[in-house]
């Protein structure tokens, strides 16, 4: 019962989940996992946590002896480092050798996974679209594409291409995929459409003012299935380019809730 | 610029600030002293931390080390124990041996204080009364008590008699107080309502359904000035009594609100 001299969304019973990153302002879990919780009923709240560097190794174990805390996000430049948190991990974060969940059981247990890429794989599944069966070409072998190419390998496309700039980096992480998938064929090579299903963009070519494309097409085919990891601007010159060809396109802004929500199943599991 | 997918309360910019007790569920800090600071202005939130006895000293002071941490509130049973985290104690602090609030500024400078019996005195001084030069009894040596007679202490009152059912517990309070405030006439004594200007209940006498006094009498003067901590019920029997002699009366909800505005204060002063 909230009074003038209350506030109604933390209180003495409130489950507490943290972001640790540095730096932490610009971060937008705490608005966006908060209202997702609290739109399905949990009395929770996740509050920025700013961890210097040289404290994390001797604070952020201290903080999960906290009783009341669910869980805790992990962002730059902490997803590798808190893998060593627990040896309790998901098939992603083996895979790619990260975390940016790690959730608490009341009884003290830890257990993380990544889900980074599988927001793009829960994208797809809230359009009705399955990876399984189908070529896909993926451009970009980042933070954010090493994600999305692991969750995809999970899925069991017929095809999974990679392509980087850095063509190394590019060859690493099929190699990983592939590892983690012995029966996805999956390779590292030049972008393109043909003969592609679905065409993942997760460069940050077309960000913002950058009016390029990410890779070299005057036109796409009406069949391609696009989908941009960028947030800002929403109508990327790929998403541009998609809509004037009639292409299904899937936005960044839909990974980021498909993320949220699974992140959110995680937390809450038992 | 919140939308259906975000709360507006909490962001990457919000500046945190935790209660730390055992048990923690029955914590009221969390919804007023949010509510206080948001009241204010300040992009603020103060969260339940849940932190066992055999945990404490390992990690409240890696808990400080969050960047974007305000301070934190301590409650039972560590407000005596918090009184080792920092040397910058207020004179409060310093008389009574325990601390409930820390406030870590952006530089990380760590500064403690103990707001329980300020709060009584700032709920006076909204009423327009002072202690100064006024004869003062309080019943009730306990935590409650002793934290009031301290900061009345520092009100320079004429005299302060402070009575308890345990005499020893009485005399030990009275030695401290007087020991802090060498000028002020403080004594341990009866429990009595003659030549007094205010009467001040910290006993738990009168609390829920208790229909007891606090001490032994019939009726009260009109010119007392009477107090009762207690803040369930509202009407406690010393208030009825109190009211029915048209006596002026202060609430312990008053000396709650007191507290958490010097609270507040404290927090973000420079």
């Amino acid at each position: 019962m909230a009074t003038r001299n209350e506030v109604d969304y933390v209180s003495g019973r409130t489950r507490l989940f943290g972001i640790v990153g540095h730096p932490i302002e610009q971060v937008r879990s705490p608005e966006m996992i908060t209202a997702e919780m609290t739109a399905r009923g949990h009395d929770a709240v996740l509050v920025p946590m700013h961890v210097l560097p040289e404290d994390f190794d001797a604070l952020v174990p201290r903080l999960l002896r906290l009783q009341n805390l669910g869980g805790l996000v992990f962002t730059i430049p902490y997803k590798a480092r808190a893998l060593a948190l627990t040896g309790d991990l998901g098939a992603q974060a083996r895979a790619v050798g990260a975390i940016n969940a790690l959730a608490r059981r009341p009884d003290g247990r830890l257990r993380a996974d990544i889900f980074d890429g599988v927001g793009c794989v829960e994208a797809f599944r809230r359009r009705g679209i399955a990876f399984a069966g189908r070529n896909v070409m993926l451009l970009g072998a980042g933070g954010a594409g090493s994600a999305i190419a692991v969750a995809i390998g999970f899925e069991q496309p017929r095809s999974l291409t990679i392509f980087d700039v850095d063509p190394a980096r590019a060859e690493s992480l099929a190699r990983k995929v592939a590892a983690a998938n012995p029966s996805v064929d999956v390779i590292a090579g030049a972008a393109t459409v043909a003969r592609m299903d679905v065409l993942l963009n997760a460069t940050p070519v077309g960000m913002l003012a950058d009016a390029r494309l990410p890779l070299d097409v005057d036109a796409l085919p009406r069949e391609l299935i696009v989908f941009d990891a960028i947030v800002k601007p929403e109508r990327t010159p790929l998403i541009e380019l998609a809509q004037r060809a009639g292409c299904t396109t899937i936005f960044g802004r839909e990974m980021m809730h498909g993320q949220i929500s699974r992140m959110v199943d995680f937390f809450f599991a038992a």
